[in-house]
């Protein structure tokens, strides 16, 4: 509104959210933003008093979205449906990255929901950071993360969600595995195609995310 | 009711379904039913008419039924959110299973729905028979069905959905396997439990499925 369709796209750090953020309602320039951390509550308060158009999320890769409200709203739907299973996660990055997968941490606390492990912490969660293991995966039992292409080991992101029976007859499994950037960018692409629209449509909602994106079919 | 908390299982042949229903029904019999086929109208129409309390169900396991609604819900929530992906499926079952997977044939054409494509078929579902690709699966890729356990080569239900995009470089995978009949009866005890209860609180509805167990928590 008043940008003539630009749209901001901002993957930057999280110590600029803010400060970027205010910037773009200052200037009333709709925007993409996929960067994480800052204050996210004064984020929202910011964009909101300035009615500025805006998608803001944490992850851009629209089938992963799909897939976390899927699982959560199974968990929701069914909770301790798998009472009495096991569950077991493992994720592998390339060896630059510290932290364990937050989209890692999203599901698990789903699945935690539907084998009721209330344990079930962040430290539970394998991480698998050396090439070597990486290049293997989990090897001919179909165990833990699959076996990342030697072209991928400088980035990429996958995740195997594993849920096991106490008799160890029954098993479950879910895994999203993403080798570079493209898929986040086309994610970007339909979030900022997405906002131009609600933006020329004058949308009285203006505060969007990936699931909105998601449910608007904009793909 | 009348029948003392009794509940009839029957796991019989898809050419009694309709003659068993109609005599639980004429004795004001409560009855858990996993058999398949049959009548399904006539099945439904006769419970209904006697008003006899029934869980009708083609798959007892339950934690396969709430994944079957999730991912339903979220070919519903989302459709096409996948497009440009390609869906694979592979199922293994003993082999003197000569039918396609009926949960296969039902959760790929959910996942048919994310990814767009109308054309797929139950033609398109791999269906492994030998017990001695069986015994490798997919083998180091983790493509295809996991490895079978020497032991449950005579009775499992294995199954591997995959969908791929274009690219190549993201994949999300859905895998279910079962050993063995322990979970079926363990499901089909917890229908009964739901049933009878039903029974005695004088519920005002009579015929259920899985589902209702599910949401009933009944486990």
């Amino acid at each position: 509104r008043g940008a003539g369709g630009f749209v901001c796209i901002d993957f930057t750090h999280p110590s600029a959210v803010n400060a970027n953020a205010e910037w773009y309602a200052r200037h009333r320039l709709p925007f993409v933003m996929g960067t994480t951390g800052g204050d996210r509550a004064a984020l929202n308060a910011c964009v909101d008093a300035a009615a500025v158009y805006c998608v803001i999320a944490p992850n851009m890769a629209k089938q992963i979205v799909a897939l976390q409200a899927a699982l959560e709203r199974m968990a929701t739907d069914f909770p301790g449906s798998f009472s009495g299973y096991s569950l077991s996660v493992a994720e592998s990055h390339q060896s630059s990255k510290a932290d364990t997968s937050g989209t890692a941490k999203a599901i698990s606390a789903h699945l935690a929901k539907l084998t009721g492990e209330a344990d079930f912490t962040e430290a539970c969660i394998e991480r698998v950071r050396d090439p070597a293991v990486q290049l293997v995966g989990g090897g001919l039992s179909h165990r833990g993360v699959s076996p990342v292409p030697e072209a991928a080991i400088g980035g990429h992101a996958y995740h195997t969600y594993s849920m096991i029976s106490a008799d160890g007859k029954v098993e479950f499994q879910v895994r999203h595995n993403v080798q570079g950037r493209t898929t986040y960018a086309e994610g970007t692409v339909d979030a900022a195609v997405f906002l131009s629209k609600r933006a020329e449509s004058n949308d009285s909602k203006r505060r969007f995310n990936m699931i909105d994106v998601l449910e608007a079919g904009e793909m």
